[in-house]
């Protein structure tokens, strides 16, 4: 899950103290223009996300609901096949194609219109490398 | 982790579309006002939350935020050892001991303040059954 901070440095340093383990990776996105930094519990990940321009996605986030939880992500094997089964399903996609993300992925989001108010980061490995 | 919603039945429909399984649980926690249902999703569970009283905590929050994740939870071993850490870290505790929750949990919240605007909540299996 993806969490919308004002300041990393200081977001990492409360969220190491909250889960007893430094960040395993710290990572610019500039397509996003934002900059992450990753925590590791049992085998979900933590993802802070502050933003390094003030009209990004995260600062928007922020002006708009202030910190908090941004997104939900789920790993999945084969993004298109979801992405299209999604849409099937009648979930409105905010890519319809993945793109790159953070941490080795490519990622596509879903609406939070027909997800109850959750924004859903689907993920894929990127073997592309 | 839990987000709150307006109608279980409808979040149930959308959420076993999503992640391809029903909820394995639902469950009434009178003292939190709430319905619950659980979704199993790898290691992780997502907890779909809607009030049964629009005064109770999740009517509050939906009335204010509208629909979207109300918290995060992480299973501990030892959860009265692990407030006694986090209120020694500055950590602002909601519930200094814990109280009963749903899916034979015992549980207490960290108020979002210190957590970058994230309500979490620590669980740890109820053995006193």
């Amino acid at each position: 899950m993806g969490i919308a901070v004002n300041d990393i440095e200081q977001a990492n340093s409360v969220y190491e103290k909250l889960l007893g383990v430094p960040p395993y990776k710290q990572e610019a996105v500039e397509s996003e223009s934002v900059i992450t930094s990753f925590f590791k519990v049992g085998d979900s990940k933590i993802e802070l996300l502050a933003s390094t321009d003030d009209e990004g996605p995260i600062a928007k986030f922020i002006a708009k609901r202030g910190e908090g939880i941004h997104h939900i992500a789920f790993d999945v094997d084969d993004i298109q096949l979801e992405l299209d089964r999604l849409e099937q399903e009648g979930f409105r996609l905010i890519n319809k194609v993945p793109k790159p993300g953070a941490d080795n992925k490519i990622i596509a989001f879903i609406h939070p219109k027909n997800t109850n108010g959750v924004l859903i980061e689907l993920c894929q490995e990127n073997t592309e490398k």
